[in-house]
């Protein structure tokens, strides 16, 4: 029976492509920073990539992205002379393990050479505990008697996608710590590594060969004995608000680390993991695929979430490398943010607070991208500015070489209500104003004025419209119209109207103070004409659909087959106004699905499936995003076959890796949060049935076939519920320290929890 | 010297792009029809073509098109049995020439076989008296006895771009003369062509091979003796209202034609002509290249220019065949117009009237093309009902073999204000208000309604905007506030305001009639409202430069050269969204600069340079409508130089002929005759300086350098003046038949113009 709580392979060679698709799968996190799932001996060559979340830097005119620290967790072995790597062709036995339970990584390897083997192993974790800590237990052990030469230390030579960022590193010693500084090109943050070891055997040298600042460890290993060190290692940069300089700071960090010792590091570590897992596992019985490949995404997710306190967001491929610039994108909050607001909500306020921290840069982007506009016109691709990103030309075309022009950056509006919603979404799952006092209620101010300032009247039709803008179907640029922007914008009017309300009645102050801040007392009667008069497509009285945009329903009718049997070259795009989609009504992903699943509550089961079986034929599901938003509507009208189906796909989108790693010459390997975060979200909130909203969490459960039962924890307005489903009933057990007593609502019926009381349901699930 | 009265080559063979050319250079046209500059021998290999000007037809899923008719000037001769083509190998001498002062061609080829040479002599025109016939005078002669066969007639092989068009055509032969008729394929017209010959030597006999109607003319001929007989062809068309069926109807003119005799027709249709150019001829004194040049596009304006009462217009290729469908483009009010406005309103008031014609074809389009628009948006490519012909995929892309969307025909709305400008332009100039009560105030009022459906308020800003427009720089596509067309947009307004005060007070019956009958009279303070507060572009207050739309300035500068280095296919499209031009400041053609043409009196000279300036550079001028606004505008702040280099330019498109006849496999050639409307617009508008409105005709001469004088006709009100301008003085010659007294104003100062009274006037040309 499979391992539920590991993955692991035996593969140890392979071209690039495989190199690549173990490190994305491999890769452990701590929210700090992340190191890519290859083996203590590669270097830049097989993409080894720690990196730092929140750092950004640019080379030149190549793309942004976020910068990788110095390799601290590299070391190379060689026997009688001869350099050992998994590599090579010395290796006899491979074996690699994630481990979910603490996120570590181990390996194991033996190596034959001469005549002799020599059995490697190791394992690393970065600590959930100490964020700037990563911790290496190394060992080795021959077979018989041998010459053994230990190099580690820190690999100056980085694997970057557009480096170099750290171009001038100094490799320095400091008593025993070794120590590597440099300042990036662009953004001068300076970054700093230190590493030292735990060692008792062996006599050490120091080398800094090859860009590397190393000690060489020359041991006589005996026959059969093992020999174990451990490497710790901190990573500091500017971002550290430390008192000292951060060498100092850095230095001092692995000297506690090696006095703590590795047991009683790996403990505090666990201890974090068991807490973050006590909160956020999913139990499903009877399906082991996919619990394994749920709780893989739930181990992806909270590797990738940001450090307490950080005010950072998780990128649209985490820490997993540079791939789409580290940039934090749409995703974060309409795919990532569920799985944090239900279970994990003080990740959830970081991930907030990075729109807040990047207010300046909406605002500056508003200012700028077009005529007129005012507000917060957030980024599509946001770093830690919240500057965008993004380009204007986004897409290679093979036929030209050239780059398309794409407006993905300067009309994908919805970005600033999808923000504007998770920011609502927040205090009224957890009932805390306080994210709103902090900034939260400026952001949802500044986002409907943009909107404002987008929107325009159309006297003969008395209506506000959204104009120009491409939805999440990125293959239809410039629309009008769209039903999931204007929803989105129309939710930001009335989001910018409550938050006003409920700062006018619970602190009256801080609104007075706001409104000054802004100046936006005199658009607040605006926010609410536009509430009511911003024009949204409502369903087809006759067939229930709603139409994606204006004039969507006049495109050619094709199937997604029909449409890459035309394709001339493989690369080919298929929007960017010219693509082979755009007079088409095949759709890249879910659009008037996902906004249909964003507002689950305002529409009914007919129209959701008459939507759902319109367009899900015409979707290419070209987004890692699409599927789980189908899965979702799905299971609304019980279509749950289907939507295992897709909750599968999703699943297991990283664990299974079949995504191109490479597109053209763009590497685009990595892995994949929002797929992540839209599996926890099906399966908790869709067959879970988990809705939840400021007065009370209703469960209606629609299990699919083969789960016996499923369990999850909920956090709601501070208290905690474990919850378990089966098939004909719910159990709901309210933590003890719970503050109150919760009416839930299972199948519709009232289930009053009182804190450490149990309260089992029976319902019949619905066809 | 060069013969200022017509155009000779003795060219005689070369490829197909050659042919084609000559066929386009030479072509003659009386309005009804068309006849290439092709032999008499040729045939649909050598692009003969007859196109009948306002009937077209489809086959098939291709491009609809205008219907060329069976080929009535079909001779050909054989000599001792060696059939005779300038495109053979016994040509020993030939020349063609057209003749500018009645549009005859003529040619004469010598040819020679087995020691005899055989001259022929022929020379065809379009009756301009009576637009249905064609007529030919053909003669040969041989230098020694020979058997000489003539086969004259009805040639059914016709040239099509996507025909067939008359897939069934019957030849028939009623008593001497030859008919043949078919009924086009989609559109189900009725096409009769009738052919008589008046011939007084050989033997005849009936032939009908090769899917031709022909009579075999063998004779014996003497040696030096000429031989000539006369052909006589009609062509009538189910739009032809006469009487009679329209078999009987084509043969009694034929039959009339050839009782009256070659030189009775020849003399009506000369007595046409000579009336014809006393009303238009330019006279430039000093510059005969200039000369010649205008001429020549004269005589295309006049031979294209409708007949009277067909409420026919010009299509963008005249009726030189079937390029661009045969449409109708906004050229034809921008470019041709004012020639006509200006020395034959009687034409003028035909160009109109078929926008009256296709009113109901606007409103449909209007009804189909977006969401909520109502009115009148005219069609981009107008034909007989005034449905758009142009397609939404209207360029080759040689990249993918696929073809380009573009939005010429969704989104190019500034047709609808061109013909509403137009439309007041007649008014303004001829005084008569009979076409507004005739349809002419229907159309204004129904493109306002159009803007008014098209605008959007924006509320922020307190006014209508013009969005998602392509302007006539149709490189960049889908912008917003496009000065053209905003300005073109508020001026429909102000013009639809105008033409209901004009009516309220003069026809108070017929306005409320017609406010019944569109019911609109609920949505007039809207267009009030609309002319005040539809947003235009104002120029800079640093700069004086107007910017083409929201967002202009942004783009990347380049010259035309650095853009088209980058090109990396010679056909590939600038535009489209994709092309190289979209992301720079190069535009297509004059836009800001055509709006200052159109203008031109709301602008200061400062203005009026400063955007010369500006947007001359990034100008590529590729489309001919291009360098006469260039040149206009460049006249009126003094820089003639460039001026004439641009109005020679213009004035030579169609004579020099160095355009690309082939675009791909694309046939594109044909006249030009928005540039030669532009031609005379630069002669007389611009270094003439006359500009027209309600109210007087003002005169501000700049003449070039070359020029010692200009001469012109005007029609201004119904009266008529001649006009001669040195670079001193004006002489103003009123018609005697002139109702009134009119002061013009030269240079500034008032003319008082008695009729029959020439009034000279000094002045200083303007710096």
């Amino acid at each position: 029976m499979k391992n539920l709580w590991s993955i692991s392979t035996n593969e140890f060679a392979g071209g690039k492509e495989s190199l690549m698709r173990r490190g994305n799968v491999y890769q452990i996190a701590n929210g700090y920073m992340g190191y890519r799932g290859t083996l203590d001996e590669f270097g830049p060559e097989e993409s080894v990539g720690s990196t730092l979340a929140g750092i950004f830097d640019r080379v030149g005119s190549a793309w942004r992205e976020p910068v990788n620290a110095p390799n601290a967790g590299f070391t190379r072995v060689s026997l009688d002379g001869a350099e050992l790597s998994a590599l090579g062709r010395k290796v006899r036995h491979h074996e690699q393990t994630l481990h979910f339970a603490n996120a570590v990584f181990a390996r194991e390897t033996v190596f034959a050479s001469r005549g002799k083997t020599l059995t490697l192993k190791s394992s690393r974790f970065l600590s959930a505990a100490t964020p700037n800590l990563g911790v290496v237990q190394f060992s080795i052990r021959c077979d018989k008697a041998a010459a053994v030469t230990i190099r580690t230390g820190i690999d100056c030579n980085i694997w970057d996608l557009n480096g170099p960022h750290l171009p001038q590193l100094t490799a320095e010693k400091h008593g025993s710590v070794l120590l590597v500084q440099g300042v990036t090109n662009e953004s001068a943050k300076r970054v700093v590594v230190a590493e030292a070891v735990g060692l008792d055997f062996g006599t050490e040298t120091h080398e800094t060969q090859g860009h590397r600042n190393l000690r060489a460890i020359r041991l006589h290993a005996e026959a059969g004995k093992t020999y174990t060190f451990h490497k710790y290692y901190a990573v500091f940069t500017d971002h550290d608000a430390v008192g000292t300089p951060l060498p100092a700071a850095a230095i001092e960090a692995v000297r506690q680390a090696r006095a703590l010792g590795y047991q009683a590091c790996l403990g505090k570590h666990n201890a974090e993991w068991a807490r973050k897992w006590e909160r956020c596992d999913v139990r499903i019985e009877g399906d082991d695929e996919a619990q394994h490949a749920l709780r893989y995404s739930i181990l992806q997710l909270l590797m990738a979430a940001p450090v307490q306190g950080s005010a950072n967001s998780i990128p649209a491929r985490a820490l997993s490398g540079q791939v789409y610039k580290g940039a934090i994108f749409w995703d974060t909050e309409m795919y990532m943010l569920p799985f944090f607001l239900h279970t994990y909500p003080e990740k959830a306020v970081e991930l907030m607070r990075y729109r807040i921290k990047t207010l300046d840069g909406a605002r500056r982007k508003a200012a700028t991208e077009g005529p007129g506009y005012r507000g917060a016109f957030y980024a599509w691709e946001s770093q830690e500015t919240g500057d965008d990103a993004c380009t204007y030309f986004n897409v290679g075309d093979p036929f030209t070489g050239r780059d398309l022009r794409t407006h993905f950056r300067d009309k994908q509006v919805h970005i600033s209500g999808d923000v504007a919603i998770a920011m609502w979404e927040y205090f009224k799952l957890t009932g805390d104003d306080s994210l709103l006092l902090e900034g939260g209620a400026e952001v949802i101010l500044e986002c409907a004025r943009f909107y404002y300032s987008y929107a325009y009247f159309k006297r003969d039709k008395g209506r506000y419209e959204i104009l120009d803008v491409i939805g999440p179907d990125e293959y239809h640029e410039r629309v009008n119209n769209n039903a999931f922007t204007s929803t989105v914008a129309k939710e930001t009017f009335a989001i910018a109207n409550a938050t006003v309300d409920h700062l006018r009645k619970n602190h009256p102050k801080a609104l007075q103070a706001l409104l000054r801040k802004i100046d936006i007392q005199g658009e607040l009667p605006r926010f609410r004409e536009a509430e009511n008069l911003l024009y949204v497509p409502a369903p087809d009285p006759q067939t229930g659909v709603i139409e994606q945009f204006d004039g969507y329903f006049q495109l050619g009718d094709a199937t997604v087959e029909e449409l890459k049997a035309k394709m001339v070259h493989p690369n080919e795009y298929l929007g960017a106004g010219q693509g082979l989609a755009v007079a088409t009504k095949i759709i890249k992903q879910a659009d008037v699905v996902a906004m249909l699943n964003l507002l689950r509550t305002r529409f009914s089961t007919e129209i959701k499936k008459a939507n759902w079986e319109y367009y899900e034929p015409r979707t290419e599901h070209g987004s890692s995003l699409s599927a789980s938003a189908y899965a979702m509507v799905a299971i609304e009208f019980g279509k749950l076959d289907f939507a295992y189906k897709y909750f599968l796909k999703t699943a297991k989108i990283d664990l299974e890796a079949k995504y191109k790693v490479y597109v053209g010459n763009i590497f685009m390997g990595g892995s994949h949060p929002a797929a992540n975060g839209g599996t926890w979200m099906t399966a908790v909130l869709g067959f879970g049935g988990v809705q939840a909203d400021e007065n009370r969490v209703a469960i209606n459960p629609r299990l699919c076939r083969k789960w016996k039962s499923l369990q999850f924890q909920l956090v709601y307005q501070g208290d905690g519920f474990k919850i378990k489903i089966t098939k004909t009933s719910v159990t709901i057990n309210p933590a003890r320290t719970n503050t109150r007593k919760h009416t839930l609502l299972v199948a519709g019926s009232p289930a009053k929890c009182s804190p450490g009381k149990p309260v089992t349901v029976k319902y019949r699930q619905a066809k």
